[in-house]
């Protein structure tokens, strides 16, 4: 019999959950939208009391301590989503299930789903997972883990290049100002531009632009830690257009720097959409499921 | 009986080649100038061979080409120290010796050493080092290993915030001109400033400057990959004033965004000096020799 496994991706404004064993195994998937932290946990252990299930993988928005040494280790720390701050998700789900459990940022989740669910990229040693949208988040498989360190990547608020000639826009981070994801979010696109990121159409200035900043923190990534693969996704990575643009600006940037072959060639197989699509994340959890022992 | 190990530090002016079996325990150590690969490689080669060796750890100046798969696997990439381009290292020395030999960068070899040896490191599942001096460069260790990926991390070229108002100097590297390296290597300084780091004395506004783009470079390492200690060693680093000036910058520029317990002190046991000194680099050969079937 095959096993069956619980995942959730818990985001700002809904959740969704489902039972299966692989991408194209997906039993029941439910979705609902986040209000309180007890009512939606609720919702979530009610939906995963109806199966028989191995092990839960939970994708939740962070920022979370993932630190097992830490008296808060499962919760979601401090965070303006309002009742949310300091929440136990991973004891709630443990307590309520009697399951092993096992949680991780969603943008974590999305990059693991990406390595794991996808052959081509479960063959590296080394891969990067950019969500580029609301906020902006990396994570980082490096051979089959993710990295946490101290915490867990949060490569949104690098510090890059702003030439605040070219471009007088201050930036809308609350900690950082001109961050990467103070300049480069979809709400900073917005804020800037005075219309939706959506509503800008291509051969708009904004694009290039946005390309600049991703390509700049594109470029300290790959210095930073050298993946075999860069995946960008999120809601401002819709626009397919960015991608050649920004695989343009990364080589230029870099100047011949890197002597890896794939630097001569046009980048498309290193800087690529996600092959799950919007799917990343919940499939994501599911794979964490899947390796409890592993990811744990 | 203990074991014997060899270990090489190769750098653009000198060799250091040690025979041993821990930092405390070396039998024999030499050191020549660097002249053509031919000299420098045979008298490292005779050196070894009075020796019964199990394994040797070469931690060389770089690019190399350090993917198995590559035709050059092995070799030292485009430099511009003369007759050493494309000079295969890693073959020479496993024909001659007829023993395993484990090659990787000076820097990757230094980060090794400092985690290896060092056992409040040991216990850390990340940790990061910093070479600033001649070149600027970072190795990484994410549970146990070094960190490869694509090529090697070449964190030297990270893009940074550059006010050219308060700093119109416009960096020296030839590739990128004023990236983390051409704004903050010792030779930059030097540069900028007309005399040596060395000559400038504490409280030259040349030191706050330094310590803001390493201060960047950090706070861009920290967020991308989340260490649980950063290591920085190298020339420029012996200046022991820069730390505290680091410390407290890198704390600023984060503006309470990380919120590990770390980040809520002085950060003195987070951002330190290599315990091992100027051995990092040779003694970090030694333990890849060691480790060598881990490490391969």
């Amino acid at each position: 019999m095959t096993k069956l496994f619980g995942c959730l991706e818990g985001g700002g404004t809904k959740f969704v959950c489902a039972v299966g064993s692989g991408p194209g195994q997906i039993l029941e998937e439910v979705r609902f939208p986040t209000t309180s932290p007890a009512e939606t946990i609720g919702q979530a252990i009610s939906f995963f009391k109806k199966f028989n299930l191995s092990a839960i993988g939970l994708a939740m928005f962070g920022p979370l301590d993932l630190n097992p040494a830490s008296p808060a280790y499962g919760s979601v720390a401090a965070t303006p989503k309002r009742g949310w701050s300091n929440t136990d998700i991973l004891g709630k789900f443990r307590q309520a299930l009697n399951l092993p459990v096992v949680l991780d940022t969603d943008v974590n989740a999305a990059a693991f789903g990406e390595w794991y669910w996808v052959p081509d990229n479960r063959k590296l040693e080394s891969l990067v997972y950019f969500t580029i949208g609301t906020g902006i988040g990396a994570g980082i498989i490096i051979n089959g883990h993710l990295v946490h360190g101290l915490t867990h990547p949060e490569a949104g608020h690098m510090r890059l290049p702003h030439d605040r000639k070219k471009d007088p826009f201050p930036g809308i981070c609350p900690f950082h100002g001109d961050c990467f994801e103070g300049l480069a979010s979809g709400p900073a696109m917005h804020h800037h531009w005075r219309q939706s990121a959506e509503q800008l159409p291509d051969g708009h200035p904004a694009w290039d632009l946005e390309a600049t900043y991703i390509a700049y923190a594109l470029v300290n990534e790959i210095l930073s830690i050298s993946p075999q693969r860069i995946v960008l996704g999120g809601g401002v990575m819709e626009r397919c257009s960015l991608f050649p643009l920004i695989r343009r600006k990364v080589k230029d940037m870099m100047n011949g720097y890197i002597s890896s072959p794939i630097f001569t060639g046009s980048l498309e197989g290193y800087i690529v959409p996600p092959v799950l699509e919007k799917r990343s994340g919940i499939l994501g959890a599911l794979a964490m499921a899947k390796t409890i022992k592993k990811t744990n």
